[in-house]
């Protein structure tokens, strides 16, 4: 069975569609209602929102797929904000012709994620277009959580430390070898994952400034970004930013730089130099924390991001003009 | 200038992007700190949130954009469920190639009609996808509102009566002449506008039961569904049901039947017999509802929708099985 334009047209075949998938896996309470708008509760007046698009190619790949991506990239985005993660809204435009059973892996991977996060889907819209107006499916997530702690790159002093909660690259090289764009054998899984029960635990110890997801730019990004925002320089120690063997492997061959490459279940955190030991300590008792390492530290000295290279050398590191890896998320 | 697939991969050209162009039109507070998610007040616990996709073809139309078309579907989905709309996210999905200057009339369009809606858009994404992989822009917008007063189609009762807020109609047609489907010069607009200064005030009304706003499917679509979910039956006088000259005479030459045509700044309200004059006073001293008029009452005599047509006969009217208009919103 494939998806129909008609499936699209808020019509007795989207009704079906809504009836037979959808709250099969997504069955929330708030959800279930079927209105224009669902009623929910919110713990504090105070909330955090975030929205995502997720356009991946291709939708499934080894760790995941376009379903879990979207759920765990807007849970992240909440938690990095110091928020907890509470309601999500899912906005599905699918290709006419898309395969009903990959939507149904999809819908499902969805329903999971969330169950198990502690999230809850409470709002959704499905939109069919023709076959070649898009690719297979994009997702759009929206999601609201309750701040815990305010969370601001301004708050980030000289003597900081910067800490990475595990590998990075292995979203990246994960869906480029899913893309068959080359000849590698290499068994690599993304990392994508919902990071709220590693790192909202985080936010009761006083020296934490700062968090936040290196998806696409990746950890490099990130930092340049933060340097920017804060006017302080990073110190980055590229042999304490922890890749897998296989990863510096491929990314050697192909001539990708790991600290570039997209990660959906990482989280860079900014901390004062006192509490470093304990949020490592914290995180690794986690699944999720178990390769955490400090990789580098804030400066008045400069401004941008150094990396201080495996072999001693020195270099500034930039935003990228151009995508290496397009529709990585 | 055109948008590259560079100008959504969170690097240099996306950040001048988003301070050249977006940051422009949108100057939110709240979406100027281009965090990973907002911080936003809301001014109760309890909140209304609602997600829409919008994919319509041509993405520009007499009478409004799917920018602005955007921003008018998710404030009226926060209204009709009686929530003030406060907050809104953006995720654009854009395809390589679109023109920036298109893209800038788009997003001039959102934060206009934001602002004169009294919201605020606190969040967005971008993504840009390869030319062929999307149709120009395809958007989503999540809202979140303060519920002013919960309605249920489970308050309606025989007896109550059935009121659409105006011409019905216009957005369909509208959409259709633009697409250049067939040689009609007859000047039509679509009715796209922000319903939330119209409807709000009735939410004080103590005998208002329902609303929805008749988008795809349009009247015919909504009143089936809540025939159905509320179990009773619903009588609509088709000599009753506002249509303007110009799209009943091109809904006869197309066969097209104004009651499946989508609305984009209508509603379709069920109140007490006792206040229907009330609500139609209130209706008409607003601009947007000058045409308002009574059209249908409630029964629980039969279920479904009976059409009392103008020459006197009657029929049940259905859900479509077929869209008789893709990508109309």
């Amino acid at each position: 069975m494939r998806i129909e334009l008609a499936h699209g047209s808020g019509g007795k075949l989207t009704k079906e569609l809504i009836e037979n998938l959808f709250l099969k896996y997504l069955d929330f309470d708030e959800l279930k209602a079927l209105q224009d708008a669902s009623y929910l509760n919110v713990k504090k007046k105070r909330l955090a929102m975030t929205t995502d698009s997720y356009v991946i190619k291709p939708i499934i790949f080894p760790g995941g797929n376009i379903g879990k991506l979207s759920i765990c990239g807007t849970i992240n985005d909440l938690t990095v904000s110091g928020a907890e993660p509470e309601f999500i809204s899912l906005g599905l435009i699918i290709e006419e012709g898309m395969e009903i059973e990959t939507l149904e892996l999809i819908v499902h991977s969805i329903g999971e994620t969330a169950r198990r996060a502690g999230v809850k889907v409470v709002a959704g819209d499905t939109k069919v277009v023709e076959k070649g107006k898009c690719d297979s499916i994009y997702i759009n997530t929206a999601g609201i959580g309750t701040i815990k702690r305010e969370l601001s790159p301004l708050s980030i002093k000289p003597g900081d430390v910067v800490i990475v909660t595990g590998y990075v690259g292995d979203h990246g090289i994960a869906v480029s070898i899913a893309r068959e764009e080359f000849d590698i054998d290499v068994p690599v899984e993304s990392d994508c994952a919902p990071l709220n029960s590693l790192l909202l635990p985080l936010l009761n110890l006083e020296g934490i400034r700062w968090m936040r997801d290196p998806t696409r730019g990746g950890v490099a990004t990130v930092l340049c970004e933060l340097s920017e925002t804060a006017s302080l320089g990073v110190k980055l120690y590229e042999e304490h930013v922890p890749v897998r063997e296989e990863i510096s492997f491929i990314c050697e061959m192909l001539g990708y730089d790991p600290l570039y490459l997209a990660n959906e279940g990482k989280a860079v955190i900014v901390s004062s130099k006192e509490i470093a030991e304990t949020v490592l300590e914290t995180l690794r008792k986690h699944p999720l924390g178990e390769n955490a390492a400090i990789i580098g530290e804030i400066t008045d000295t400069f401004k941008g991001v150094k990396l201080i290279t495996k072999i001693g050398g020195e270099r500034y590191i930039e935003l990228l003009e151009d995508d290496i890896l397009p529709r990585i998320c």
